[in-house]
């Protein structure tokens, strides 16, 4: 089960935390930005010093392709960093990806071949029919954009969809959380990624799927909204989320003091 | 304007077509697997080719990222061939994107200034407050993915959503092409993606959009649909349109005649 990884995990640190790897150039301390790969080496620093906290490691690859070829350079170093000395943490790659079928095996051989990411995220708008090439892949996660965090985020996903005769209408990210329960995770290999920020939605969407995993994004820098989410967010078994933190992790003083603090507090309401 | 760079190149060789940069590595020529820069050579013989014909060239960014950083230098280079020697054909990087807004300003980094595309594609899904930072780039053109070309295209496309009391339902890619014409579009600089694939589609999105300009995607290799976009799509003008073909053309014995012949097939119908 391609979960596994994640699971054991999360119970070996005793953490739901996933810590985002976005290292925005222009953010980076004036040490970093000297080196010949600036990028890789924060991330190395971040890595080293987050990594007993961490259940999972995220990078956003658009901070990478700002820097075009250097930076795709610099995302590869850093899978190949975790994967020699942190063999045991799962990885994903946050690039919200979606097209045809057919062009999708190229985003297949960039995300799950050449940088060995344990996971990808991808938008839903074109169906599942699109997705197939990644969903094939029963050795990797699919994880599929449900709710999102931004504050648009309801302009499209908030549209009510008319259902059969008398039945009330739900929103679209409703209808792409029941598909995603009930066809697109056929193999076992999808969960859903929805906004800390809305943790009405993240009742309703924990309340339809039982217990699939989620990934949560848009925890504040001061993790303030742990508590929500995270009660909003658990499953069953106390288990079922990834929670992410990028920049509250990684542009603090210390690192590896937030990261501890962020999976304490959600350790506190689990 | 934006877009006139488009519509004089679309004047200047009389011809709708855009040529789809897709250099799918497996299925180049022998000759060009064994050179240093595969996928950059194959692009050159195409564009030199083709370009009398073309009013764009599209690459799509996930063939090259199918070979990581190697595959982002040869676009990166493939760009410049087209900058230097046909600076007046319009470029579109077809990346499908869209992330929070904070990090789509990765993506704007990478596509409209270290590539210097003129446009990219964008998914909807997350709402206009997201794609906001490629939006305030008036120099620059969005192509909001509408009604995709792919055969499940309707699974989330086509959901029916709720309207005011008394309205009839209507599609979500209807609301997408209403919000991007009445809203997203507020400085010119959008356009629409529809597939080729869904006439009556195409249809109903032209009568919605007045004569905002549409890029048609999955033209067959044959060309033998490209009535019945010409038919759906021109706007009172007996313009609008951007037709992209990709393997119909470069993988032809003949690129530029199966280009030329695009056009002219296109040029009946107008």
């Amino acid at each position: 089960m391609v979960l596994d990884k994640y699971n054991q995990r999360e119970e070996k640190v005793n953490s739901l935390v996933c810590v985002g790897l976005d290292p925005d150039l222009e953010k980076l301390p004036e040490k970093f930005q000297q080196m010949e790969f600036p990028q890789f080496e924060f991330n190395k620093r971040i890595i080293d010093q987050t990594a007993e906290y961490a259940a999972a490691f995220k990078p956003n690859i658009a901070f990478y392709e700002a820097r075009g070829d250097q930076g795709m350079k610099e995302l590869k170093m850093t899978m190949e960093y975790l994967q020699k000395n942190f063999a045991d943490i799962f990885t994903i790659c946050d690039a919200k990806r979606a097209d045809i079928g057919n062009t999708n095996q190229g985003y297949v051989a960039e995300v799950f071949d050449w940088l060995a990411a344990d996971a990808i995220t991808l938008h839903p708008y074109m169906g599942k029919e699109s997705l197939q090439p990644f969903l094939d892949r029963t050795d990797k996660v699919s994880i599929i954009l449900c709710r999102t965090s931004n504050p648009g985020a309801g302009e499209i996903q908030d549209l009510n969809v008319v259902q059969a005769l008398g039945l009330p209408s739900k929103p679209v990210w409703q209808v792409v959380a029941e598909k995603v329960r009930d066809e697109w995770n056929d193999k076992g290999n999808c969960i859903l990624m929805v906004g800390a920020t809305y943790p009405e939605e993240l009742k309703k969407i924990r309340a339809l799927i039982g217990d699939m995993d989620i990934l949560i994004a848009g925890i504040a820098a001061q993790g303030g909204q742990a508590k929500q989410a995270v009660e909003a967010g658990l499953n069953s078994k106390k288990k079922g989320l990834i929670i992410n933190s990028s920049r509250g992790i990684i542009f603090a003083t210390d690192p590896a003091a937030e990261a501890k603090k962020l999976r304490d507090e959600i350790n506190k309401y689990r």
